[in-house]
C-alpha cells in the first residue's frame, strides 16, 4: 500500500489560532500547504474527501476536557486514523494596534471561550473595557487590525481596540502585545491530533498510543468488562471518556487512548477481545506518544515474547503434545 | 437541621437562554426570584456565598457532552450538592423583528456554539446571509430587537436581522419566529442540575441518582477497582467522565452519576468502600432522577433488607454465636 | 503422529475394586489387557514407562473429594493427558461365603475407608460383629473366600465371615450377597479418568472438558486473575482445587477442569493468557465430558467465529486499514 | 456469655496417633481429659452433644490435601467453630518389640495410608517382609506389642513384628524404635484444628485466621465474585477448596481460610458482602494463626481506622452534610 507523503493540511481555523500554532510546532507544512477549516467536522470532511492529506484538530484540553466534535467525528463516518499527537501550552496575549497603550483600550474582542478564560485578568486590568464577542480569537485580532487608523487618522467606528488571542494571531495581523500571560489558570495545555485516511500506520517506537472507540450496550458491568481486557494485559489507559450515542437510547460509547501500538502483541490481543466483547469497536490509529511522559515499562508477562512463547506452546498442544 | 425553602435562584444567564427555560420548566421561582449569572463558576459562587439559595446550571448535553465548568465547579471548592435534575430538549428558532420575512434576512447573529449547531440549516435557507457572533443566544436576540426601525424608518447600522436563539429569548425580546426547528441534529437534550449548599438532602424516592467525584492515583486498574465497588453492589452508573486534575501530574478524577440514594444501604456501602479506596471522594448529593427512564430494579441481594440481615448476622458472630 | 490403539491398561487395583468396575463399564479392555497397579503413582508410572498404554485411576469422589495422588501425579513428572472420563455410582455389598446367613456373621472385613462409609449400616445390622481392616475392599472379599470350610468342615481360624466390598469383588471371589446398598450416604459417585502419554488428542465433540494445573506465586489476587481469564472468555469451571506445592514455601497450584476443548478458540485463547499469567501451567488433556450434564451453550461472542472475525479485523488493522 | 474452660477433649483416635501427638503439643489436656473418637464425624458429634468441650481433628495435610470429613463436618449440621490450629510434622518410625533386630522383622503392620507413604523405605530395607493392614497406625503398634513372647518364649502366631506408626504410638505400647524417618517424602505437615461449640471467640491477636464455608449456585463467575469480595478488601486466602454439595446438583461450596479476625473491620465487611452474595455462608471461627508465617501487613486503606473514618463520613452525609 504505497502511501503519499502528507503535503496538504487542513487545520481548525481560522489562521492564527492555536491549532495553526500547533501545526507550525510540527515543522509542517510547506508554504501554501495548510488550509483553515471552519470547524472540526469540516476539517475531517476535507480529509475524508481527499481534498487534503491530513487535518490537525484539537482532541482535549486540560481545562475544558475533551473536544466533542473531534471525539464524535472519529467515532462516526468513514474510518480515520490518528498518526501523530502534539501538545501545545495555551496562553493568551492582548494584541493591540501598534502604538496603543493598555490604558487606551476601550473595547476588547475575543471568542467567548477565550474571554471566559481571562475573565480575572480583564477584571483586574481593564475593568471598564467593553467586551465584545468574536467568531474566533484570530478573528478578534483581524477586527482589531482592521480598525487601524485610516490615512486621515480616523478609526473605524465600533472596531475593538484589543484582541485576546494567541501570540501567532497577533503576529499574523501585525498587532503589538500590550500584555502576555492573560490566562487566569496558567499552564493549560491542549492536545492536538493529526488525522488521516487509513493507509499509513506509523511504526512502533516503544512509546506509543492507540486510540479506540468502543460501543457497548447499557448494562451494569459493561465498562468493567472492557477495562478488564486492558488491565489483564497490563495496558494503561491515558484517556477515557464515556459518551452517549445516537444509535439508540441506552447505548454508550467509550472513547479511549491506551498505551502501546496495535503491532504490540498485548494491544492486538486486547483488540481481539474488545472486538468480541463490544457491540462495535473502531480503531483510530497507533502513533508515537509525545506527551513527555515515559511509557510504563512493559513487564515480562505482557511483552511480545511472552505471547510468542505461549502461542507456540498452544500450537504444540493442539498437535497432541503434552504440556 | 431546619432548611429554608429555596426562594432565590441564580441561573446561567443571560435571560432568555436555555437555562432560564429549564428553570421555568421547574415551575420556579416566583417573580424576581431568579438572577442571571455570567458564568457557571459565578453562579456556583453565588450559592457558596449565600447570595442565592440555589443555582441552575447545565451538567451535560447529548451533543456536546459534559459541561466542564459544572463538573469542575462541583469537584473543587466548598461542598455543594445537587438536589434536583431537569432535562430540556434543546432546539433553536430564528427570531426576527416583527414583520421581517425570511427572505429579507441579511445578517444572522448567535453564540458561536449555536451557529455551529445550525450550520446546515443556514446553508440551506440563508446561504447568503452574513453570520455574526454574539456573546450568547439571548444577546443575539437582544441585538436583533435593538435594531428595530427608528421612527424615521431607518435601521441601526450593522444590527443583525435575525437571531438563532431559544424560543424563550425570542419571546422575551418581542421577536417573531421566522423559522423553528433549526438544529441540524434534532432531539438534543441538555441536563441541568439544581445546586445548593449542603443541608437539604432530598428524601429517597426509589428512583434516585447520586453524584460523586472520585480522585485516584494514576495507576493501571484504579478505575477498574473503582467500578468494581459499584458493580459488586449492583449499582449502575448513568454517567462517567474521566478528568485530569490540577493537583499534580498523574492524578485523575472521575465524575460519576450512579443509580440510588445515599440513604440506600448499597449506595452507602459503596461510598464507604470508595472512601477507603480513593485518594479522595466527594459527595455531590442524592436526588430524584427525572430522565424518564425507570430505575433498574434492585435485586434481592442488593436491597436494604439483605444488608440488614447480613449485618445482624455479623453482630451475632462477633458476640460469639456460630454461623 | 500415528497413535497405537489402547490395548494394555493399568488400573488402581487390586482386582475387584471400583476402579476395575469402572474399567468394565467402558467396555474395555479385552481379556488379559488390564493389570492391577498397587497405587495411583504406580499406575501412572506404568503409563510413563510404556509398560501399559493407559491407566484408569480415580480423580474425585462426591464424598471424599479430590484424589490427591491422581491430582499430584498429573501435576508433576513427565506429561500425561486425560483422554476419557467415566462416572461410577459407588455402593457396597456384604459378601459372604455361599450359604452363610447374615445372622451368622461374626467378623466383617474391609478397607478402613469403606468401613467408615458403612458405619451406620453395621451398627444397625451387625452391632456385635468384630470389624477387621483389610488392605482393600477386594482383599477383604478374598479373605472371606479363603475362609471357606475345609473338606473336614472346619473354617480357617480367624478368617472373616463377610466383606464390605463392591459387587464385582463379591462376584470375582464367588461370594453371595448377604446385603446390598450398605452405604450410609447413598448416591456417592466416583469420577475416574483414563490417563495416557501425550499423542492422542480426542477430537472436539461440542461437549468437552479440559484439565489443567496452574502454578502461581502466593499473592493476593493470583487466583482472581486466573479466574478472570476463564470468566472473560465465558468458560465455566467444573472443578477447582487449590494445592500447596513442594517447590517452595508460598507457591500454590490450582488444579482445574474447565468446559471446552483446547481446539476451541476461547479455550486456546485462555490457555495463552494463563501461560503468560502463571509461573507455570500444565495441560492435562481435552476429552468428551460424560457427566451427563449438558455443556453450557457457548454465546456468540465466545464462539470460534467471533475469534476468527476479530483476528481477521486485527490483521487488516496491522496492514494499515482503518477500523 | 460466661465460657467454661475446655477440660474435656475428644481427638481422632485411637490413642497414639498423630492427632493425640498434636494434642500433647498443645500442652493439654490434664490426665484423663482426652478421649479418642473412632472417626472425625464421631469426634464432632461428641462436641455437638456436649459430651466433650472440644475436639482436635486433622484439617489438611501437605501430602494428602484437605481432610474431607472435617471440611464437611464443619459445613453441615449444628454450628461449630475453630478456636485454635496446630501444625505437626508427620513422620513414621518402625516400632518393634524390645530386642528385635531389624533383620528379624518378617511382618509389618500399619494403616494402608501410612503403608503407602513408606512404600519406598520398605522396599529398600525390608523387601521380603509381609505387609499387613491395620485399622490405624496405633492399632498396628498394639498388635506388635500384643505379640510379645509368652512365658514359654513363644510368640503369638501371626502377630506382626513391626509397626509403621508415630513415635507416640511406639512409646505408648512399649516398643523399641528399629528405625525412624521412614516417610518417603519427608517434611510432610498436618494441620489440626480445635473445634468447639460456639460461644468462645478468641480475641484478635493481629495475626489471625478465619474459616468459612460459602455456598454458591453453579454459575460462571460465582467464585470470581466471591474472591473479589476478599481481594477488594485486601484479605489473603490461605486455603481454598471447592466441594460439591449434596443439597442438589449444581450447587457448590467453597471452604475457605482467610487472614484476619471477624472482629477486624475488613473481615466483618467482607462477611457482610458474602452473606448477601452467597446462597449461604457459614462462619467457623476466628483464631490465632500458628503456621509460623507472618501475616501480611494490613495496608492503611484496609485497616480498621480507614473503615471508621469512612463510616463517620457516611453518617455525616446522611445527615445532610456535604462531602
Amino acid at each position: 500500500m504505497p502511501v503519499q507523503p502528507v503535503t496538504r493540511f487542513a487545520f481548525l481555523g481560522p489562521e492564527g489560532t492555536f491549532t495553526e500554532a500547533a501545526l507550525h510546532s510540527l515543522g509542517t507544512p510547506s508554504e501554501g500547504g495548510a488550509v483553515p477549516a471552519p470547524s472540526v467536522p469540516a476539517a475531517l470532511a476535507m480529509v475524508r474527501s481527499g481534498e487534503v492529506d491530513a487535518a490537525l484538530v484539537p482532541m482535549e484540553n486540560s481545562v475544558e476536557g475533551s473536544v466533542s466534535p473531534t471525539i464524535d467525528g472519529l467515532a462516526g463516518g468513514e474510518p480515520l486514523v490518528v498518526t501523530r499527537e502534539v501538545f501545545l501550552e495555551v496562553d493568551f496575549v492582548l494584541g493591540v494596534r501598534p502604538g496603543t497603550p493598555l490604558a487606551a483600550v476601550r473595547r476588547v474582542a475575543s471568542h467567548p471561550h477565550a474571554l471566559a478564560q481571562v475573565r480575572g485578568w480583564l477584571a483586574a486590568h481593564l475593568p471598564d473595557a467593553e467586551v465584545v464577542p468574536a467568531a474566533s480569537t484570530a478573528d478578534a485580532a483581524r477586527l482589531v487590525a482592521g480598525g487601524a487608523p485610516d490615512p486621515a487618522g480616523a478609526v473605524v467606528a465600533g472596531a475593538p481596540d484589543a484582541a485576546v488571542c494567541p501570540e501567532l494571531a497577533a503576529e499574523r495581523y501585525g498587532l503589538d502585545l500590550a500584555a502576555t500571560g492573560l490566562a487566569d489558570a496558567p499552564g493549560a495545555v491542549t492536545r492536538f491530533v493529526q488525522v488521516e485516511r487509513p493507509g499509513r500506520l506509523p511504526a512502533p517506537t516503544g512509546a506509543d498510543k492507540t486510540t479506540l472507540t468502543c460501543f457497548v450496550a447499557d448494562r451494569t458491568g459493561a465498562l468493567l468488562d472492557l477495562l478488564t481486557e486492558f488491565a489483564s494485559r497490563g495496558i494503561s489507559l491515558t484517556r477515557l471518556e464515556s459518551r452517549p450515542t445516537r444509535e439508540g437510547l441506552g447505548v454508550y460509547s467509550f472513547s479511549v487512548d491506551c498505551e502501546g501500538h496495535v503491532a504490540d502483541r498485548r494491544v492486538g490481543d486486547a483488540l481481539v477481545a474488545l472486538h468480541r466483547l463490544c457491540d462495535d469497536v473502531r480503531f483510530h490509529g497507533s502513533y508515537p506518544r509525545s506527551d513527555g511522559r515515559a511509557a510504563a515499562e512493559v513487564t515480562e508477562r505482557f511483552a511480545d515474547a511472552a505471547f510468542g512463547t505461549a502461542e507456540d506452546w498452544l500450537t504444540r498442544l493442539r498437535e497432541g503434545a503434552g504440556g
